[in-house]
């Protein structure tokens, strides 16, 4: 990836004299930005552009190129892709749309397959380029104009991408780099967290996305990075509408949303809904130092806007300080009578530069907060000069010690204060929810980098076993294991079902009911009977050894007359369990992220309303628990209206091994324990009923 | 109120040559603004201000005055409001602060009293003022500039109200009135609704709320409101800590904010979550006539804008037309092969201005499409000019006919381009998710003003029966109504229970198990047994004579030895109900918003994740039927997992009917059904058990 980010030598194949084609622009962006490597114009017309020499081909030039920057009809591409491969070029962007995007799948596997051949990686088809801000190198058709800075931007969106550079010029926000991914035939998101891993220069990487051909790959790329890289993510494609859209112009999958949130939540990536939250917390993530804490301070001179703060607070996650000692003290003696000390810190409308400056000195000098956010609303006494210079003063002077951000609002003159401001690389906002946000991300990341990532990863011991019953079912065709195979499966994995027997004829029914003890639930063991109820093939709390005699019978006799052929192995004994808090551990191998983990209560209401986690298996301890505590009902296993709490502690221990399970084993398809029984505090729990599913059979 | 927003004459009272003061500042803008009435300085120094003659005191005035504003130190304030008065003064606003926001609630009392006392109404204290467009009157000592328009805003918050008319007036948002409400001591929203309901100027009413004072009239003002006139509000303190704020500075209720979003669904208010959606959304709805539909269709350049946008469509209830057929032969021969005609319409990055222009004449041309969201990125074959004309052009010939919003995005040359489009009052916005809110809040209004405003109150033949339990109980000094006493009344208002006697004795019981077929349910009535459960008084399903023999005895014998001076009242025998699906009917005073109900679905899971919905009392069927829809876990009751629909139009029956009883008979405090198990579709609901208290006792 190196030599894609700062090439030596860069060859653009279709460069142009006639300034409105692209093999023109991305030529000229190339020389203003300054690049200091080589450059090398190719066009089988030959002459000369912007004094440079054109060479007709590619092998004319007698240098090592690192890159090529393909700008010519598709129809022409793999051709160019082939020489290029040959020569030796480590790296081709290509810029020519004409590909997958319009279902030209084909050519486009074709291209990757040459340059794989020769060990050479692609960018695109259908990209705008690339800059990189330390290689001096703007090699895209977009604008000129970029500021450089610790933010690289990864879109899937070209048309979007060219406008989010000039936006980002506009705003003052600054770029280490910017990639165009296109339709991701070789190089995707995976590759380019690789690079920006450990390039020092990027703080931040903020991608937009519609969709992934390697899901899994992408959470191995983030999961390696460290907590100091932050990563901000606008995922398109959320609602059916959009995830149609996204496919039919980019050919990738979109994935379950609420998986990829369970993800995002996994992995401390912030989410952000549109492109202006996106840059928001860009530049706030890239500009700021981790506090040293969560007790933060809000400071203003009006009552109005500091409730609407605490509110914003609440939504995103940003803890205010309470603790009346500590606010007393910092600042009772500096707050008028009708003002309050209490947080929000209301100055009140009558406070002057002067008093304002009195309550961020404290707040910031005070060890006990840990940030602030502080307020202004323009009132008649508000001087615009005496505002800027001392956000500015207070800025310098304690923007490397604790994180602090202003709102300011009101009309033209406060306007103009916050241009000034943000010139300056202040954190200011007009909207005092924008101001919370950007904190709230902070957090989010600070509360990610603080929990230790722990890996614990489960031992399996027979792994052999497990494949056994595997290969045995695959023998005879099942996809589906049978319920004392799946059962086996999770003794193996540590997950406590209830104790259970295969009886071939009623003498060994009767004998498994008594060694089990009473009550037990018996079933048909058949491959051929999928709805066991329906076939008779099901009896509950039978509570005696007469029960169970005419149970078996029972139950042969109906499987016989439901499906005559039916392949019989026996009747399940099992124990019935009593009561508890039924939950649900499911796994899969997802098409878009690879093995998840899924978590939520059962039941009738939870079905109603999909009230569940997920995660990327495998999940540590740290990271199941999260997700039982993130689904809306988890007070259920709290213990409400009197009830005692139920054991978590078990459940985690369920989830986890489940997780390592699905991650380990690919050749189990689906994992579905249903319900999990779930008992009081150090009582356990049982998996009820188990189903596992095979991959690439039914 | 007339009176206080068209003046024929104005008093200032504290009026200053200073101009630091604010006696000087409301002066200097009133003079300023135009204000074409009588303008009356009042300072007991007397001289001459602004070349107007100020007066010692009001009774020197030799005019009716229609308006004093007072601003004077507190303790000042009284005595003027009583010359005031006295003088026959029509309104009085106080722009003094130092009453009821810092605990001196007494003065304020004594002001509003002498102030009825002679007919005069009072604004404030504790405010900024009021601005009037139609009679050129800045009565405030905010900005001078305003720029006259159609939205009235209404404010609680001085500081944060000022700053809205600073940043109204650069974002070009016209205002046909500001009031500061500030401690409203006697002026209050309703008022002020009431006067804003006839001014043909507003369109708009825009408000920020911390906190009410008389909730119910505030409702009752909304109610009146025409489905033309809209309402937007910010109300703050939703959070704990905001709630807290609010409280310590305004001394006003917040009330549940989760009872005032379902007021706000019930009146078609339109909820800002800050200021920036608050200013976005009014400013929409102040400019746009509704539309003829629902269907809107997405023209865009890039295909990311275009997912996104789709995505801000599901989040805002904005609905995306995709019937193909419309789609293609509006777009089908225009679209380049490698865009899409269907929504969105994506004429992708090589779009000229020509390819835009057309695309929006077949969107807005045609009847099918009632609304279009128009989506530009900036591309390197942008024209600035080109795009600004045609999108006026467009604006200027379409604006009438159909809604319209504009997302622009991309660098400079954008950014000036939506810079001069905002000034000729084009929708335009650069966050493509802000475009799509207004049409969400568009939609909201247009989805309110269809549904037929029904008004059906239930006839309560029997509202005399009624009474007399309540008095009985009253009698008895009984807070709680005895389950009998409850069940009548439901049977009252044609809510359905469970058939039951009252047996005095064990011949009795029997008789009456019989008369009601079991199996049956018997309790102990006592109004000194809460806990009948915990006291052995309760045994559930009785199939036979003996059992109803033996469970009398118990009952009796447990409820003599849990309590032995208990009153017995005798035994409740009622028919054991079926099994149905368990929702919870609850109706109550509540001390902010005044008679709501609240519908939710019954059981532990419900409790633990909070899902239920709240309205104002009493309520429509179209209105019950949308508090079932609401919550969460409704397709419980639509039937899921092949279960059979229940009887929604019962549900909806007993909504109505118990919010009809909490709002015409206020002495009840509270009704609780709990359950009212609900069975399949005709076959009813039971009100399993009927709780209800009285006012004032307990």
């Amino acid at each position: 990836m190196k030599s894609l980010f700062e090439p030596e030598s860069i060859a653009v194949i279709g460069a142009s004299s006639n300034p409105n084609k692209i093999g023109y622009k991305i030529l000229d962006n190339i020389i203003s930005s300054g690049y200091k490597g080589k450059i090398y114009p190719v066009n089988n017309k030959g002459g000369e552009i912007r004094d440079l020499k054109v060479y007709k081909d590619i092998e004319e030039i007698d240098d090592t190129v690192d890159l090529s920057i393909i700008a010519i009809p598709a129809k022409f591409v793999y051709d160019a892709v082939k020489k290029c491969a040959e020569k030796g070029v480590k790296n081709c962007i290509i810029i020519s749309s004409g590909f997958s995007e319009v279902g030209n799948r084909k050519e486009e596997e074709r291209i990757v397959e040459v340059a794989r051949k020769y060990g050479m990686r692609i960018l695109g088809p259908n990209v705008f380029g690339i800059y990189v801000a330390k290689s001096n190198l703007n090699a895209t058709f977009g604008p000129k104009n970029v500021h450089p800075g610790h933010i690289a931007i990864i879109t899937q969106s070209g048309a979007l991408g060219i406008a989010m550079i000039g936006k980002s010029a506009i705003d003052h926000i600054g770029l280490s780099a910017v990639v165009s991914v296109g339709n991701k035939a070789d190089i995707d998101e995976a590759d380019l967290l690789e690079y920006f891993r450990n390039d020092e220069n990027t703080k931040v990487i903020l991608m937009y996305i519609e969709g992934f051909k390697d899901g899994e790959r992408f959470i191995r790329a983030l999961k390696k990075l460290p907590p100091e890289k932050h990563v901000v993510v606008i995922k398109a494609g959320r609602s059916k509408h959009g995830a149609m859209a996204a496919a039919s112009h980019t050919g990738s999958l979109a994935g379950s949303d609420k998986v990829f949130d369970g993800i995002a939540r996994q992995l401390g990536i912030i989410r952000a809904e549109n492109i202006r939250d996106a840059f928001n917390l860009s530049r706030f993530l890239s500009e700021i130092n981790m506090p040293d804490g969560e007790d933060i301070v809000i400071i203003t001179n009006g009552g109005g806007i500091g409730v609407l703060c605490a509110d914003a607070c609440e939504k995103y996650d940003v803890k205010i300080l309470d603790n009346y000692d500590v606010l007393r003290n910092a600042f009772g003696d500096i707050i008028p009578s009708f003002g309050s000390w209490k947080n929000p810190v209301d100055l009140t409308g009558q406070a002057t530069a002067e008093d304002y400056r009195k309550a961020l000195e404290r707040a910031l000098d005070n060890s006990n907060i840990h940030g602030v956010i502080a307020l202004y609303c323009e009132t008649a006494i508000f001087n615009q000069n005496d505002m800027v210079n001392l956000i500015k003063e207070m800025n310098e002077k304690y923007k490397n010690k604790k994180p602090i951000v202003f709102s300011l609002f009101g009309g033209e003159k406060i306007d103009k204060a916050i241009e000034e401001l943000k010139k300056g690389g202040i954190k200011v906002f007009d909207e005092v929810y924008d101001a919370v946000a950007v904190m709230g991300a902070m957090y989010r990341r600070y509360r990610y980098a603080k929990e230790e990532i722990e890996k614990e990863e489960l031992e399996i011991d027979s792994e052999k076993e497990i494949g056994e019953i595997i290969r045995n079912a695959r023998k005879e065709n099942r996809g589906v294991l049978l319920p004392h195979e799946a059962k086996r499966i999770m003794e193996i994995i540590g997950v406590s079902i209830p104790d259970y027997r295969i009886a071939k004829n009623i003498e060994e029914a009767v004998l498994y009911a008594e060694e089990i003890g009473y009550p037990v639930v018996m079933k048909i063991i058949s491959e051929d009977i999928i709805h066991k109820t329906d076939a008779g093939g099901v009896a509950l709390n039978l509570e005696n050894r007469a029960e169970v005699i005419n149970a078996y019978q029972a139950i042969i006799r109906n499987a016989k007359a439901y499906y005559p052929d039916a392949r019989i192995r026996g009747v399940e004994i099992s124990k019935m369990v009593p009561k508890g808090v039924e939950t649900i551990v499911g796994a899969t191998q997802e098409p878009t992220f690879g093995p998840t983990v899924m978590f939520g209560l059962g039941g009738i209401y939870v079905e109603a309303i999909k009230d569940v986690s997920f995660r990327a298996a495998p999940v540590s301890v740290r990271e199941a628990k999260s997700m039982i505590n993130e689904i809306s009902s988890s007070s259920i296993l709290y213990g409400i209206r009197g009830e005692k709490r139920r054991d978590i502690e078990a459940i985690v221990n369920v989830i986890v091994n489940v997780s390592n399970l699905i991650a380990r084993v690919r050749e189990i398809k689906d994992i579905e324990i249903n319900p999990l029984m779930v008992y009081e505090s150090n009582k356990g729990v049982k998996a009820v009923d188990v189903r596992i599913l095979l991959r690439g059979l039914k």
